[in-house]
């Protein structure tokens, strides 16, 4: 496969970085193709303004639509078509972060703002004009998975631990981005307590990211619902019969 | 009440721009002090590295602990620290962006990354050497509220909504951010189907939003739970006797 590794951590000496040299190398030994997007080290700018649709300044900017035409145009600034062609040769991809504030950094969260524009991974049409999401889209086929260091132990974000079920707090990135865009989601690889591993623990943790590299090409994704699998109603909410009653992130799990 | 309002939207003539303009005038008029960051207009720098924290790059960088030696030595950068008094000036907070990608605009999420640091906003101790957080901490006593527009319809954000609850998509911001920092949330304003109003919703909208910020003092904030209240373990799992076998992020509200 060809493997995509997106990389925000500031610091390359650290647990972040070696694990992100770990994976590189066990994913080339394992015969795949790799390239990287190192935000930090490439300076990546997050922020999206007129400036990334050569957009006349002169003139409101309506991010969606400029956006749309800039790509179709082929006018989108230069680093943005970069890391879209990173992703239409990339099979699967990678998206490791230290989670700050129960999130992306903003250095990644701007990667997805910028790259992932109209016409290119939302807003995509299909033959019936229907928008094609959930499922389905302009990165429909590939695989994502979220690599993330936590300092916090996991017992608080466990089902009912405070900081809320991890799986919660992923659901943006692996249902409103991954899915939303068509790529399937992996289960997560979680490093928790990553503030306090103790030097030994290091080859337990990249021993045990090795192994989901391993089966990253047939691991079975998180099985969220397509939007035209007949769950939900034309105003996307989901139908009365299925999981009657219930509420909560994980309804939109099949 | 000094009222902080922050502004993450690339366009100041756009129905978010109006809002905001609409807001700062209607708190005024209410007898309150307002300052703003329109992060886009200041060119906000979203990303957090050692140019933070004036960090040696010879050293490897420890985000945490960095940030927490230079915010007790004063040795933050300037724009992070003009930020911090704004905060501490401040009784309520007003996050007001646009949905993108069910998050904040990264220029947003690195303004809490890089001025939210730790002995500021977390990592704070108690007097018998805790760690103050969810509903005690660095900026306890103050309410916070976000204001969104997101282009999406309101089914779709419902219980049973696609695109996830709105109240869960917000768990990360306002029980991860504002309240683990001590923050009241006072429930969302959102305008949701932002991309496809009418002229005529327009003074809808801002009637709406008017409202709102005339009751921002008193509105009774989102019940989330104390982390000291007693309905935690140690482990900062809810006990076993609260909301008995349920789980998702909803069970973090009394």
């Amino acid at each position: 496969m060809n493997v995509l590794w997106i990389f925000a951590h500031p610091e390359p000496r650290s647990l972040s970085g070696a694990l992100r040299d770990e994976g590189l190398r066990a994913l080339r030994e394992l015969g795949h193709d790799t390239r990287q997007s190192d935000l930090y080290a490439m300076r990546w700018n997050p922020v999206v303004d007129g400036g990334d649709f050569r957009h006349d300044g002169g003139r409101r900017l309506i991010v969606g639509a400029t956006s749309q035409r800039a790509y179709s145009e082929g006018t989108l600034s230069d680093d943005i078509r970069t890391e879209q062609e990173k992703l239409v040769w990339a099979d699967a991809l990678i998206v490791q972060y230290p989670l700050w504030w129960f999130g992306m950094p903003a250095i990644l969260k701007g990667w997805f703002d910028r790259v992932f524009v109209k016409g290119f991974a939302y807003g995509v049409k299909g033959p019936d004009g229907r928008t094609l999401r959930y499922g389905d889209g302009g990165l429909a086929g590939k695989r994502a998975m979220a690599v993330l260091t936590v300092g916090a132990p996991e017992a608080g974000m466990g089902p009912r631990g405070a900081h809320g079920d991890i799986g919660d707090l992923l659901f943006p990135l692996q249902h409103g981005i991954f899915w939303y865009s068509g790529m399937s989601a992996v289960p997560p690889h979680v490093i928790y307590g990553a503030d306090r591993l103790s030097d030994d623990a290091y080859e337990d943790h990249a021993a045990a990211l090795r192994k989901r590299l391993a089966s990253l090409p047939t691991e079975e994704p998180i099985p969220f619902r397509r939007e035209t699998g007949g769950d939900y109603d034309e105003s996307l909410v989901l139908r009365p019969d299925i999981l009657p009653g219930r509420s909560g992130l994980a309804v939109h799990c099949a």
